[in-house]
């Protein structure tokens, strides 16, 4: 007898009948004798509706009654799908994040999560009885409820899993697993059985948004195995393995893109050692994330131009936090650029095959586009480009790295949210 | 500087322009100097939404669930008026009943305040800050969600006001005040200015549905004084007082009637002590709430009918209760009415003015209206009658009791729910 935890996102629990199905699929894993957790994220569509409650209520929300709004929907849900189990005679019951608790820390909107009680739930397995948590939410040190950020059921579930030691996690999607890219800008692209951590975490991070980042890092630490399923069609997923799991013959494993960042450029930056620290330090303090930095300090110059990307919702917070740096600093103008798109290559066997990094930059060079900033990491290259070239530059090097299947499974069901 | 609790039902807070709205009344008075504690209810329509979501996903949906989904409509509501006000830069901020807490006994769906922590809420009046609290809800001692069954947000309202001792309860809602009848059967209705907590009490719990009958004896109880004004006009509203603070100039001060109850006669019920408390009893365990009892006991005969009304929906439990009773009782056939309504006449100068029930028999009696059953009390007399006839009732003895006014005020604000 195995401890489950299954997560059901927003698609999986859209509507009554969406729910009575997840309430099937957790009757199947049931019977089969396996002890399970559930988690559950707030019908589609739902969580949208109460964000743009709150935005046109107030111009400037105040994160920790966004939060108080915004976590309602996975309540209504944790309570529906408890219910739609008690219908088929399975002892359930719902539990919200203060209930658990699942304690995070005071970021509102963002908040990470710093224990969980299991107890609890631990007690409530012991009964027989399938515990079905909110997913999304957390409860603060003052006790006030937190969210997680967007796709932030995932991270409940991972969390989860961890506290409890399960076997396994299992996040059911509006897709049928991991794809080699988006299916809607490229065809051919096709499903992975299986991945590593590691590359999902680049495919998550890069706007894949199959999985949650902060999940899949979660995981990672406590090596949580985790399975993407599809919740609408019986299909094997995708199985998130350790890196060590995997054989050395799969080099390239993903072409991903996102829309969402914007490029700052600082003309002027000093080469003290300090500056840099000082202003993305400044920059974390404000709850705003660096992704990609292109710094190139030659120690023969003094000044240098400093370029890093943020996300595009991020800017208002980035732009107050460099304006007020800029008086000590005085590191020349700032230049936004909001037109960037970044395409990533993710692989394990990216850094040790450097062809593999040849093919990138001739490929490009080769439909002409134009590469704006290039940033490195074992296991992935990632690239800006204007974005009206995003979708070219995704689908060449598709080709190029010969990921393309004959067809792509099901590509009607893979989402991106740029 | 006053205490002031503000309570904004439903259609008080139907959308953003009507939660802007109710901003705008709480910074009116806070500007006045007072302190406030906001008490809101769910949008109009979203718990309707709710209960039919629990409805649709099971037909015996379990109480402790349906409170987690219906209770979540106010909590959206708490952080979005927290919000509007935070945008008019008055310090808010929202509080669930698990947070302040509000604790109840186990009824789930009906559940009964036991006690109010108001520490919490004190120190943030001390800080400035609005609390803005969601209704309906509270906590159960084993720390689950409870909610009071329609209309609880006014629970919430009094008994906070009760706790805090506020100097003044304010309910604003879809009406202008508490009228002498349905104005929209009774067209000339008038607007009382002032009424007592006991002819309130019969008023509301017999199908005005202008105040929770529960919040009424709340207020009785720790002598809150109650308002009701109306959302969407500037108007006087109605005070709810003592009986001793009420001039006995006005004898009859409404009539009102309701069509959601059935009638149930058991033809034969032994005259033995003890046997009707058996019934009740059964009744009561069951969650039946009994209103009329209309029993003729005479102690020349054995067996003698026994009726009494409940609320249609408590049909099917009452029925349940009955037939296992019938095993050891055997008290006949159970005969089922679902087509009656009640009217009833309510008053202070009732019971001292006897000529005033004599109208009551001889009005009715003049239309023909047959009465299937009357009940009395120190402030009212409730009849049953074919509920084809009540209107007609209503409107005869509106005029015969000479509570007919030049025109009433807004009849179409006036809400009755059946």
């Amino acid at each position: 007898m195995a401890l489950i935890v299954q997560k059901f996102g927003g698609t999986s629990v859209a509507d009554i009948d969406c729910i009575q199905n997840a309430a099937r699929r957790i009757a199947f894993e049931h019977k089969r004798g396996h002890q399970l957790v559930v988690v559950v994220s707030a019908m589609a569509g739902v969580t949208d509706q109460l964000i743009q409650y709150v935005n046109a209520t107030t111009p400037h929300p105040r994160a920790e009654e966004y939060d108080v709004v915004v976590s309602s929907g996975e309540q209504v849900t944790s309570g529906l799908l408890a219910l739609a189990l008690q219908n088929f005679e399975i002892s359930a019951r719902s539990f919200q994040a203060w209930q658990i608790p699942i304690r995070t820390d005071h970021l509102h909107a963002k908040a990470r999560v710093n224990d969980i009680c299991t107890s609890l739930l631990e007690e409530t397995l012991q009964q027989g009885i399938i515990p079905v948590i909110s997913g999304f939410q957390g409860l603060s040190p003052s006790g006030r409820m937190t969210t997680f950020g967007r796709g932030g059921s995932d991270i409940t579930a991972v969390a989860l899993a961890a506290a409890l030691g399960a076997s396994r996690c299992d996040l059911y999607k509006d897709v049928s697993g991991i794809y080699t890219a988006d299916p809607r800008i490229v065809p051919t692209a096709r499903k992975l059985d299986r991945v590593s951590y590691e590359e999902i975490l680049e495919l998550a991070s890069l706007g894949s948004q199959v999985l949650q980042h902060r999940a899949i890092e979660l995981a990672m630490s406590y090596r949580v195995p985790v399975r993407v399923f599809s919740s609408f069609e019986e299909s094997t997923g995708t199985e998130i393995v350790h890196e060590d799991e995997i054989m050395e013959k799969a080099l390239i494993h993903g072409i991903t893109h996102t829309h969402s960042e914007a490029k700052i450029t600082l003309t002027q930056v000093t080469s003290q050692p300090g500056v840099t620290a000082e202003i993305f330090g400044a920059l974390a303090d404000a709850g705003v994330t660096v992704d990609m930095i292109i710094h190139n300090n030659l120690e023969s110059r003094d000044l240098s131009p400093l370029a890093f990307t943020i996300a595009r919702m991020d800017l208002p917070q980035a732009q107050a936090t460099l304006q007020k740096l800029k008086i000590s600093l005085d590191f020349g103008d700032t230049i936004v650029d909001q037109m960037t798109a970044k395409i990533s290559v993710v692989g394990i066997g990216l850094r040790t095959h450097p062809h593999l990094t040849g093919t990138l930059f001739r490929t490009l060079s080769q439909r002409g586009i134009e590469i704006l900033g290039v940033a490195t990491s074992e296991i992935k290259i990632s690239i800006l480009v204007h974005q009206d070239f995003a979708e070219l530059a995704v689908r060449s090097l598709h080709s190029a790295y010969q990921l393309d299947g004959e067809t792509a499974e099901k590509p009607m069901l893979y989402a991106v949210k740029a």
